[in-house]
């Protein structure tokens, strides 16, 4: 059975529950800024976390979970206060967090997972917070609704919720997996994007499924730039409550690769559409590198181009200017040949080569301009030195970028 | 005698000739666009060169110029088109530049440097370009107006010309260091800024000449970053004709330090003006880190702080936002503590402390929003674990920098 995609969001797996609302962290901020994922059962866990040396509290505490317990079932998360550059007092307070929503739930605090997004350098309103948990708990639901809250409650500067449900098949029983992520500033993920969650009823080995995640990560939410800024709070967890009570999947097999193609389409929807709705953006800006002699070329090149300011303004401007490209791959470390690569902008308008043998192609720029117009373009580059291939993800620089990050705080 | 700035161009040192035009190269362009620089006797040479692997044809021919001859007379220079991404045949319109100039001045092609900055992927208009060496050599002149020429004819994005000229004293005589530059996007050097030209009388070895201007670029031009990308033309050359006639500087002496202190004024103006106008730029954005364990680790953190986006759109926007000040350090890659860390941000009306030991201080707004107002503005940060520092030079994000780069072709 091939991953299909479902209408659902992140309690779709059974046995999940979601809820999300609005608790007032931030005066004046109307609308949602709390939510909670729950599992019926203790599920196995893993985790990705940023690699910023500046790790926000929450990211040590569930560190912490995830490395030394490897099961949970709950996650609380807030935004608009980071809870990062708190020190010692900050720890206590995502501990505080846990713990508060472990008691209401008849939980220990160690399997309770806690994560924040928002401005770094404050202390969490914990009065608030605790009367977010006590309103989330009773939320707690099954239904759609529930899960468009929770998907809907943890968006800061993101203009649309990111969710998606799939379903597929292991060990003959129909599996699925829910996620929810948010984007959309501060990010150029390191080991995770800014927050993402991801449930699922499979049943499987707690370091098969922190190996599956890292790698699915690293090809998916790792090859996303927004602006270049890796985040404080970069957070992917998964949690897998097994009441799919299939055969545990406990190493190579074929439901592995089925849980892993699942968890890639999952993963690479919710990349494609932190990048899309990367702050001020209005265009999707995909590189595919291809032709490299292994995939770590061809990784680095595409991350180059995507994360380049100047690439990323061309595209604002639906400019063909390739060598914004040309140049963005060679200042990448990569190497490559400059003179056997060649280039297209793509698009569904059509294909245009603009680069052949590094030299530009006497392209007609009213065809570009055409190509360039609508909101997803895609540039193929092929080094021409191999087979390995790699795809990254990013948005164009707009003046909307500089608006929201100008009086963030504000 | 301590090192003095004095008014005057690149032609202030004894023996450099100096002349700037339009050539036309550009339809529709009406600035000036041709540049050149000679000396009436041989002088030894030294010079940077991009680290970008997509390098322009003027870059290689240069290298070849700089570490095969060592030695060179005459500077030719063009703006408007880069002659990157050009192949063969664009090297051999940088060698047909270089050879059509030398015959006109009874030299050989080998002791001429070129240098083009501009779109990259397009051939010179060999035609234009020679005839605008035919008018440039001519104009050459001793006088100030040829040297305000010369220094305006090698802009393209930059609002104001960047030169200076300084005297010092060597051997009991009064030595003379001339320089011009210019940015003002694309700027994140590596080995040397867009294109910086400077001169001198002194008598200087020239593997010593060589290891100076390194030595000097790396804490000057390489510490200045616009935008984050590396151009592919990044080229910074240093012409000695030793007319001076001191005592030719060979080794460790007080001679050497004393040039050495005045390369360094030159180049650091040069570099925190090319910060100032960097593309759209309102700000100059500087970073001071000390306390550093060593200079490497105190170098990496200030150039991370100048080059994030986020910490450049809230210094455009005047927001004493230290969390993105946090966060780009935590990324940056170098190690330190950041619960040891003080931030402070100081400018022409004051210093005021938003972060001390890794927390935000219960700073007054107010009192930050009129430190942030000024058009320079500094972020001191000490990480207290040594006495090492570095200082980096950037400028703030702006809706110009996008509405520049959104349409630079046309």
């Amino acid at each position: 059975m091939a991953v299909k995609i479902i209408d659902g969001g992140i309690n779709a797996p059974e046995g999940f529950m979601a809820a999300g609302l609005r608790a007032g962290i931030k005066e004046g901020k109307t609308n949602k800024d709390m939510a909670m994922i729950y599992s019926t059962v203790p599920a196995t866990i893993a985790g990705t976390f940023t690699r910023n040396l500046v790790k926000a509290a929450p990211v040590k505490w569930d560190s912490k979970v995830v490395f030394e317990e490897g099961s949970a079932q709950a996650v609380v998360v807030n935004v608009a206060i980071a809870n990062a550059s708190t020190g010692a007092p900050g720890f206590k307070d995502a501990e505080d967090t846990a713990a508060y929503t472990a008691e209401s739930l008849g939980l220990k605090k160690e399997n309770v997972l806690v994560a924040s997004t928002g401005v770094i350098g404050f202390r969490l309103p914990m009065d608030k917070i605790k009367k977010g948990i006590d309103m989330l708990i009773p939320a707690l639901s099954y239904d759609r609704q529930a899960a468009d809250d929770c998907a809907t409650a943890i968006l800061t500067t993101d203009t649309h919720k990111k969710e998606i449900a799939v379903e597929f098949e292991i060990d003959g029983k129909k599996a699925t997996i829910g996620a929810i992520c948010k984007g959309s500033g501060m990010i150029h993920p390191n080991m995770g994007t800014m927050l993402s969650f991801i449930t699922t009823d499979v049943a499987i080995d707690r370091d098969l499924l922190q190996k599956t995640l890292r790698e699915v990560v690293s090809k998916t939410f790792n090859m996303v730039s927004v602006d270049g800024d890796t985040s404080t709070n970069d957070t992917c967890i998964i949690l897998a409550n097994g009441l799919l009570k299939n055969k545990k999947i406990e190493g190579e097999s074929e439901d592995l690769e089925e849980f892993k193609a699942a968890l890639y389409t999952a993963c690479e929807y919710l990349a494609k559409n932190i990048a899309k709705d990367g702050e001020g953006a209005t265009r999707l800006f995909t590189a595919h590198v291809t032709g490299a002699p292994d995939y770590e070329t061809a990784r680095i090149l595409a991350k180059s181009i995507i994360t380049s300011s100047l690439s990323k303004a061309a595209i604002f401007g639906r400019d063909a200017n390739c060598g914004r490209i040309m140049c963005a791959m060679g200042y990448s470390g990569a190497e490559f040949d400059p003179e056997k690569t060649d280039i297209s902008f793509s698009s569904s308008e059509g294909v245009i080569q603009v680069v052949k043998d590094g030299m530009n192609t006497d392209f007609s720029e009213e065809e570009a301009l055409k190509i360039l117009t609508p909101d997803e373009i895609t540039a193929e580059c092929d080094i021409k030195s191999g087979s390995a291939e790699a795809t990254a993800w990013g948005c164009d620089l707009t003046y909307d970028y500089v608006k929201i990050n100008a009086d963030y705080r504000s």
